[in-house]
């Protein structure tokens, strides 16, 4: 009934990565005026039974069990990659020299070398791409962002990020992939401790300079999964070694001279999705948590923190949705992704977070590991 | 690609409520294992180009101009009606009487008199029919009704709520809709004092009695709305009475012996959508805040108040969802509702809140502004 | 050491409240720099070897079995009464009569006659009198105070006070001095809820009009205690009836047109001392909760609410006492009592809270008491 | 008027720290059933004029001005120390020789070498010897500790600690004598990191092995302090160098296996007296910030956190003071602290944190200027 241009999207996996990610192919169009209307094109998956189920669930028109058949589509204009991290690389640069644009869900890659050659092969490409650190687009995050570039934090003197999660607390939780070195590429550090990496150099406009890390696996055996999926997978009689971090703990220095402090774990016990971060500046301090996201805090020159409420029109990406204090949940940081990627395709502008982006904060768990491995000493992030 | 049977949804009415509604039905099927795919088939409303626009936008299908053709349609197995409330009572008589299922937005109509006349309707016909008291579907207000079911409370002795927001703070906040008697039939106390006192009801399981009550109008004359749509609407040189209440307190007793108090303001200034409720009994406490509306607080037998996360899996709705940690917002509550009504509609059985349940909620609004009216005095609800 | 003038105290009852004047007047004279210096000359109580414990251990020089004696001793020109509500008109009375200034603790009597006579008896005295509103003198309530008189809130709208506690849920608790009429006049009502009575006049600098109310008693008969003293009581096989309301709602108006809530109760399982108020205006909101003493929330222009840590130098009475962010406790609301009292008498000035304002509230109990008692009928205070 | 042996304090110093001591010593005997009466026998200080003037208001019954004087006195069985770090040692050895009981506030030195002729002193000496980490004494922190022992944590994994203050955020604050190596011996590092790696060691009941750091000045250069006294002073326009950190982070290993986080810094803007410690072992986590000293956070087997109003009469401390919900100040650690000082006496018990402690204390610190001095290597904390 429209007569906007329509942009075929063919995503890759549909594991917990795709459902939201098909939530917001499917709602974006609803909220935002876009350029372009996205189409559910095609949805690849190696099983055909199960993937044309999730295809009829999720709203694809149309499955393949093999991606290169999908990059190879004429119907398929931006490629959605939510496959764990070891086949990114492969997946990316295929669609890239296929003319497609890219949207890949992050860690960009699971080696910077990897990393890398995707930045290559995407500078090289006419088409766009992007790295999926979502919380990058929480309307609080966004708005912390404002506030920095705003001057009303003022020179920043320190960053204090964690990410605190505690779903494997329990030793007999199964060695599921993300448990898996060769899948995973790491563990807490690539998984969640990639997110606060992002935001906080995105937040303060700052690179992380270098590093001083420890890491730790306290459960180092654990039960094989009986299927290699999600969270809820159940284990079996056989154990397996963990070969990821289960905590990574690291503070350094950014690029403006601020002090930072980063900590990713799945053993903080009650702590679900608590991805924080607090920005203390000269003028004014900065503080957030997604397990509150749609709050953000802030105190202006030393005063008490205000709990700002991001859910006004004219907070970031907020005034498409409803009215004030009627909050937004997880998924709709996936839509305004895929909302400013459609604009920047149509735009022809360059999307944020870029590839090289990903592979400055691949740089960093890099250095981590680097540093954890070589008696904590203060390692730089290379360039 | 699915083989399950659909059913037709056509919705009259496409402001705020029709733009989230359309966002349940658009999601549902994608989260909830459903025994009816629901087919966005009809969307009705004045203006064909406006409605055809929202149509577009909102994935609607076809269009009607006229709510009477969207009733009497043959692909319209549901009829879902967004609308002011002066039009509920004719819109959903004509539903149901047309053998239509029918889910409508609250308060369920402006008068008693109103709400009487649907609920005999609906008690009558063969379709299905539902009160859209979507608090009730928040997985944190669900939470707390199963503690009070499980014995977690205990004997209740206080219910303490109110529902507070500051969208007409400014004297020259124009003469919408919402604030004349006619079209919303009453102002705080219907819109979101309504809510309130479903929501006492429903999750204590016990009635509303009586009521003392005072109302007030802060501001008696407002600049005309130079259009009477939604909260973004500019006002003109002109002024015009308000002719409804501002806000509204009350105190009454409830069928278990509970002492409850309730205020629906829209001048608490600062007070976005804070809509909370509080339950006191002999075992336990329950407390909530829609401005946090993933949290629930519970405190067992005097001890500290247990800030507990709805979002796990084994939490009302929330299992469809996303891991732990990851919130969800305000729109999630109707794609719950109409998963429910869905659900009751495919195994018979009758859906809540029923047309019966928002006839009680009218009818304790009518006892609140019988008392205001009549010098506070104690007004017992009439059965 | 010092040459200050010293003007002697002497304090009837040694309970609870005895204990925490005491620390006040033991405390006062550390911190601000007075014009008269505390002397604790003599304590009275019934039990000469219970007094005399007491009074060496916090602190007194001498003590009376007989408050008639304390009244007359020379060394005493200030009397702080102490004892349960009963016995305030005699003894403030005499003391007044004898000329001495009179600090009485709250409720300033049981009933409005005898609040009248302490009242007139004030007014005709050479001696100050104050009653002890102790939550006056939190430095978040005075700050909220101050915000008002600045202007801050603007045209105050809604005042939402409760009191909420929890230390007679148990039917077993027995059946102390606090639940008998003929010793405490009223239960929550006029334990806690005159706190919030007054604390909503003071802070907003208006009075209540009128008051629409319920009452309720329900749990009717308790364990009689076998000591009638403090909270730690046990009970007896033998049951008494509690003649005193165990909760108390009421809705009303106050002086400049603002509505006003107010719920006092004992029954609120979990909450321990939450006395929390907001005050809804056109320019701002405040908000406190006694649970969290030190913060007061401020939202201004409907922006977020700021918690402000209410220690810094500038704020009332803070300066003091120890560095921001070093919280107060409860009985230092006393010591700024006591301080400011000693400020009246040397300068000559009235304190305030005056045995006046303590008859206001008075009357307010009353008018709740009457309009419980006629059908929640709206019931004007007496001027 | 008791008949309690009375023993006799000497304290040194009476800035902020003998402010707060003298506030103990004069109410613990009031709220505590002390096996021994406390005399506020002496008050030391450099200037005659002004040490009279303090005994006057704090309540010391003479004064020296030298502290040689007071250490000899028979009146003096407790010599209590409220200078800076640099005269510690000196002091507290000397008393000890003397045969005296010593309370030394922390850090018990300005450098290692002299935090162990202290703790080697106190071990040869009859008088009983305490460092004043009074936060050890807060309610909360005393049931954190409690929570550990009786198995509520499990094996702890993460100890997240940070002492967040903002007072020297202007670069025009002035040199006062914090910021001055040779006097306060490091800057935020000594000062509040002290209090955390202390907390987090009395806690867990394990020991920091080793860290990296990171240490920074930010503002190299200030206004020489026109007096060198307190927070207040004001600076001159002569300039000086900074010779302390303004902020110190570190990571590191505990005894037990687990993974520690410390920050202390003074630009933390708007965080007045964070001192937040956060525990996640196998059973629950627990949670504590100063800012709300009266509160504990609690989640068990991964629950939501349970915020425990640390007020109860069974809770550590609490009893002796107010009703539920009554909440306790600043000042309270330190009444707490000599109280348990008092009875080790009495009792002949060691008490604690003993010098011991308070050495492996400094011997972190120093581990951590190290490692910060040489590329933030890791640095094993010397036994």
């Amino acid at each position: 009934m429209s007569d906007k241009t329509t942009i075929g999207v063919g995503m890759v996996g549909y594991a917990f990565m795709g459902r939201v990610h098909s939530q917001a192919w499917r709602s974006v169009g609803a909220f935002f005026d876009l350029p372009l209307a996205p189409r559910m094109a095609v949805l690849a998956g190696r099983s055909k039974e199960r993937t044309e189920a999730a295809a009829a669930q999720l709203g694809w028109a149309d499955v393949e069990t093999d991606w290169r058949e999908l990059v190879r589509r004429d119907d398929v204009q931006i490629v959605d990659i939510c496959t764990p991290g070891d086949s990114h690389a492969e997946i990316a640069i295929a669609a890239l020299e296929a003319g497609k644009h890219v949207i890949c869900e992050k860690p960009l890659a699971n080696t910077v070398a990897e990393a890398e050659a995707m930045t290559q092969a995407a500078a090289k490409a006419p088409g766009k791409s992007m790295v999926a650190f979502n919380y990058r687009r929480v309307p609080a995050v966004a708005l912390a962002r404002r506030y920095v570039e705003e001057g009303r934090v003022g020179e920043i003197r320190h960053v204090r990020a964690v990410y605190l999660q505690d779903w494997i607390v329990d030793p007999e939780f199964p060695l599921v992939w993300r448990l898996q070195k060769d899948k995973a590429g790491s563990g807490a550090l690539g998984d969640i401790g990639a997110h606060i990496v992002d935001a906080a150099q995105f937040i303060t406009g700052q690179n992380l300079l270098g590093v001083s890390a420890l890491t730790e696996t306290f459960i180092k055996e654990r039960p094989l999964a009986t299927e290699s999926a999600g969270l809820g997978a159940t284990g079996s009689a056989e154990r397996g070694q963990v070969t990821v971090d289960d905590a990574a703990l690291f503070i350094g220095r950014m690029s403006g001279g601020a002090l930072a402090s980063f900590e990713a774990t799945r053993f903080a016990n009650g702590r679900k999705n608590a991805m924080r971060i607090e920005i203390n500046g000269s003028r004014g301090s900065l503080a957030f948590d997604f397990e509150s996201m749609n709050e953000l805090w802030y105190s202006e020159g030393g005063g008490g923190f205000e709990r700002i409420l991001v859910t006004e029109p004219d907070h970031p990406y907020v005034g498409a949705w409803w009215p004030p204090g009627h909050g937004l949940g997880y998924e709709h940081t996936f839509t305004h992704e895929v909302k400013d990627f459609l604009e920047a395709i149509a735009n022809g502008t360059d999307p944020s977070p870029s590839f090289a982006d990903g592979l400055r904060v691949q740089r960093v768990l890099e250095a981590v590991e680097r540093s954890a491995a070589d008696n904590s000493r203060y390692t730089e992030v290379e360039d």
